[in-house]
């Protein structure tokens, strides 16, 4: 998908939510375990319920990892749904993946061309030649850690250096001469909203992948003042209070008013623009 | 494996190489396609040859997701052979994971409960709350990137802050807080030799992994005359000069050779200390 076709999604949908697929066997309703794929069916069903008020889906590879063979069919299967039922859903796997060249080139072909994913989140601290692989795709994205939600976020990536730049300033301004709007985006922390001026400085154009609202505690009004741009630039991911918001029958149900609560504060902020 | 066992086996094995299990099923001997499984076949042949020079294995996990499923079915037999058939190594899961703490500890769990490694590589961009997840662990290990062998090394790590530190000082000092020389080592690449000095300084007595012999041309000597400790300190990888060092039937056997080529050099800086 390119950043027009993304945009157009944003307008049309009026919501620029990423439901953040992040399933974890010992937190779904207790009814699926008796599923031949307890993890697929509730993603099946939270997919379902949301997709009317979100623009993009991101499954956390951990989560799938952590079940070993199982999960990686789980994590497939998901994408294969997704990819067959709304071929309009922005699809990333949240994978934060980086390694060196060739490595690099190999993760690039199984998301990008295997699995047809849209994007893929990855660590910066490797440099040059773990990112580039990635961005030879046609319409396909990386998406750069730059400044994240959580709080060891301060332990290295607000250390300023002697030009006075801090680290995340740097790997927004750095990763710039790899990529452009137009196939990179980043990761920034709802959590840190008022940085998002100082994003936006450097990176006025980009789309960021913003997770942190929510469980997390960032404010959405907060990263809208600060982050929204002309073609939007947000794409704002939820994950535990919508999937998780009901644990009984009605799970999907739930989910999906969770998301179109969401999707209506969203509406609201995208008439500003 | 703790710290005093791992060095008693070097000792004992004159040897402190590790085998990158980075196995491509593109590059491994044709005759294996017909395997029902190739990159397990591959894989046990190399480990049954080379295991006597070397002390630890290290596959490099995007090797395997490349291929799905199929991949980590690959992944886990490799695993569990080892376990099973060598329990003196020391097994090494090439993934550079770092994520929110939920999500590190969801890693934690399945390399180290399920599929019982000794230590995992992880990406310090994240900060504390993505590493200190996988700590808790009895004699189990992380192995923090500090400053890598790829050319991009050079894009971040080595930029200086206000304090005179440059960005992988920073991550070996810092990440001493939450550590220590019995539950962390560091990557440290063996293309930039004379910065082992450097790196002495600040960690005197923690094991570093090296990667970057070989094929990406560092030299051993350089490595062991400014990284060397009294506990050697260092495990060297090596994975294509050895396992892709021939690709007819006699594969295993001059991986084999090849492995105690290394493992002779390494006898010899022993000696020294």
């Amino acid at each position: 998908m390119n950043k027009q076709e993304l945009f157009e999604n944003i307008k049309r949908k009026e919501s620029f939510l990423c439901v953040g697929l992040d399933t974890d066997i010992q937190k779904i309703p207790s009814h699926l375990l008796k599923e031949e794929d307890p993890v697929f069916a509730f993603n099946k069903a939270i997919i379902d319920a949301t997709a009317p008020y979100c623009i993009a889906y991101k499954p956390n590879l951990a989560f799938y990892e952590s079940m070993g063979v199982k999960g990686w069919l789980a994590f497939e299967k998901t994408i294969q749904y997704l990819n067959k039922n709304y071929p309009d859903q922005f699809i990333i796997a949240d994978a934060k993946r980086g390694d060196i060249g060739n490595t690099s080139a190999m993760y690039a072909r199984t998301f990008f061309e295997e699995m047809q994913l849209d994007a893929l989140t990855v660590a910066p601290y490797m440099g040059e030649d773990s990112v580039t692989p990635f961005l030879g795709y046609e319409n396909k994205w990386v998406i750069l850690l730059a400044l994240t939600s959580n709080k060891g976020s301060h332990d290295f990536q607000l250390t300023t250096d002697t030009e006075g730049e801090r680290l995340f300033e740097k790997v927004l301004r750095k990763s710039q001469e790899w990529g452009n709007d137009q196939n990179m985006m980043y990761v920034v922390g709802a959590t840190q909203g008022h940085m998002f001026e100082d994003i936006r400085k450097i990176v006025p154009n980009h789309f960021l992948l913003v997770p942190g609202i929510g469980a997390q505690g960032g404010s959405l009004e907060e990263v809208c003042q600060y982050g929204m741009n002309s073609t939007c630039g947000l794409i704002v991911n939820s994950s535990r209070a919508i999937i998780y918001a009901d644990s009984t029958e009605s799970f999907a149900v739930v989910a999906g008013e969770k998301a179109r609560e969401v999707q209506q504060q969203m509406a609201v902020q995208l008439k500003k623009l």
